[in-house]
């Protein structure tokens, strides 16, 4: 038996262990072809079906409307920043809540197309808190969101009422936790923290919203080539669609999100309990109202000692625990594959280092 | 044992089965780090040294020079046929010659950006040779050719010399014979035919002229982005790059590419003696001097027998002999990856199909 890294990655990540596992056992033949999923054409039946049911399952999970659609578009979530702008940026403004990192990326992408304003930012006190207060301007076009931000480990514990349509990244919390979709016009995730490899972002969108959309654009660059040839205008990411296939049934098993999101909160308790309980040997990055179940951010009282808890943490077996290379810091991420297991021996870890250096 | 499918799809298409078994083995455990390759940082040490490799391996077997960039991209040819143009569409006009339907995309994603323009077609005779006459009009900008067309079965015999850049769609044939990378300025290929799984995009493009695209364009579709951040400014499509790698180490295991050219024209061949000694039962598609060695078109004579013939072969377990759905007829298209034995199994059943129905 492989002895599994306690893998603690920001993305990609974690994946349970039962999908990796099947995906394993039937890596060289897939459904009784004789092929690997791979190896199939994304015309084949088999395919079509596969296809069909991450949508079906998707739905399922998410309570995702009817009126919605669900796409699957290569690019990550950077070319989402282009897509939405290019796509949705049909008035004068559109609107930007900064929370960090990825919200500026996503705006400074919306430039090109019109005035791409802050309508609040969380920039004063180093993003680690959640805007509750937002001045739009008028001619709005769409507000931009960042359901959870990855980097500074903060969430938005409510999505507040806009009176703009609503377009929000959910990469990094997608499935961790119950949102009600309808509340969204259009959401997309990067499969590579609860979905899958890196390789597929998943969009789903209102379709009255997505009528909206510019239709003068490069045919790769349009919803609509997505929404008409049903995500296969061109040969799809098949593997990756298959492993959130695979990683959308695990959920469905767990007992769907309102389980998963309960174990979420757990998981990342037992960390935030030892950064709370340490006397302020370590020290939460986050507001403890906005912190995030995904993506626990924290530093060392003593700085110097960061580097040396992170070389600790890695020889210890604990993978990602260094904060982002433009932040620095520590970062445990707690994705919904990463077992409460892991987040014990992390606790553990952490309870062991203080112990030895507060001596 | 598992019985292998003869696998004769287009694409997604075979992969060589010791690197499906190589990857297998490593599924849950790359390089011993406790997790899968899909689990992995792309910014970890492992990831970094295995983009390293895939990059080199690919200079040291397609000869790449040095003043030559390698880019991972996503998105599909689809979406190099839009930045193709909207990086190099820096003259008046752009010159595309129109072998069949994928220069045709490529051609109509150009017209944004000024006017492009057939600098010679094989339209008159439904794409069955590759044009050997072209007319460049003044201020082109680049010329565009697809080296191997998927549809219609036909391929360059020798690459003519061009007095303008060389932009080369690769897809279909990219390291299945031995090409002069210095000919061309800007290869791109989509993985998913001889290099590994759908999802990226092998960009290989001289320096010289990189250093002449547009830099006003989104993130996203500035090959400089992908230059400057050695295809690494957001996530990359882990698992289809290390897919690559395993492909390359592969083709490198057979000799490298002229060996696998050499296996390429004689399997091939094997089908096409058949068609050419059917007495007019099969009917090739291409003028024989045009012959794709990686997708053979064929017909029957009786059309009526057509569709039986794919249903049959589908049948003895021929797996994507019907052609593409917006031509119909038969194709088999025999990549890299497609053993001998699968040709000649082939060849053997279109002989006693023949046999069956010429009595």
């Amino acid at each position: 038996m492989i002895k599994r890294a306690y893998n603690f990655n920001a993305g990609p990540s974690a994946m349970p262990l039962e999908v990796l596992q099947e995906a394993q056992a039937e890596f060289l033949n897939y459904a009784n072809t004789g092929m690997s999923i791979i190896e199939m054409s994304h015309r084949s039946p088999e395919y079509d079906t596969l296809h069909k049911e991450t949508k079906d399952l998707l739905r399922e999970l998410m309570e995702i409307p009817e009126d919605y659609e669900i796409l699957f578009i290569q690019g990550g979530g950077s070319t989402q920043f282009l897509m939405t702008a290019a796509n949705f940026f049909n008035k004068e403004r559109a609107a930007y809540i900064n929370t960090g990192v990825w919200s500026k990326k996503a705006m400074a992408e919306a430039k090109r197309y019109g005035e791409a304003y802050e309508a609040a930012s969380s920039a004063d006190r180093n993003h680690c808190y959640i805007p509750q207060e937002f001045t739009f301007k008028p001619e709005t076009a769409y507000v931009h969101i960042t359901s959870n931000n990855t980097i500074y480990g903060t969430e938005y514990p409510d999505f507040p009422k806009f009176d703009v349509p609503v377009i929000c990244d959910m990469s990094s919390d997608i499935l961790s936790r119950k949102v009600n979709v309808a509340d969204f016009d259009l959401i997309y995730a990067g499969a590579q923290k609860n979905l899958g490899p890196a390789g597929v972002v998943i969009v789903i969108a209102k379709k009255a919203f997505l009528a909206t959309a510019n239709e003068d654009l490069p045919t790769m660059l349009k919803y609509s080539t997505f929404t008409e040839n049903d995500s296969l205008y061109n040969t799809p990411p098949v593997f990756c669609i298959y492993m959130v296939n695979k990683t959308l049934h695990w959920i469905k098993r767990q007992g769907g999100v309102e389980v998963v999101a309960k174990n979420n909160a757990e998981k990342a308790q037992v960390i935030y309990d030892v950064i709370d309980n340490s006397n302020g040997f370590f020290i939460g990055h986050a507001d403890k109202e906005y912190r995030s179940k995904m993506n626990i951010t924290f530093n060392l009282a003593d700085k110097d000692l960061e580097k040396d808890f992170v070389a600790k943490a890695k020889a210890a077996g604990f993978i990602g625990v260094g904060g982002h290379r433009l932040v620095g810091g520590c970062r445990a991420s707690t994705y919904n594959a990463v077992p409460m297991e892991a987040c014990q021996a992390l606790a553990e870890f952490m309870k062991a280092y203080q112990a030895e250096h507060s001596k």
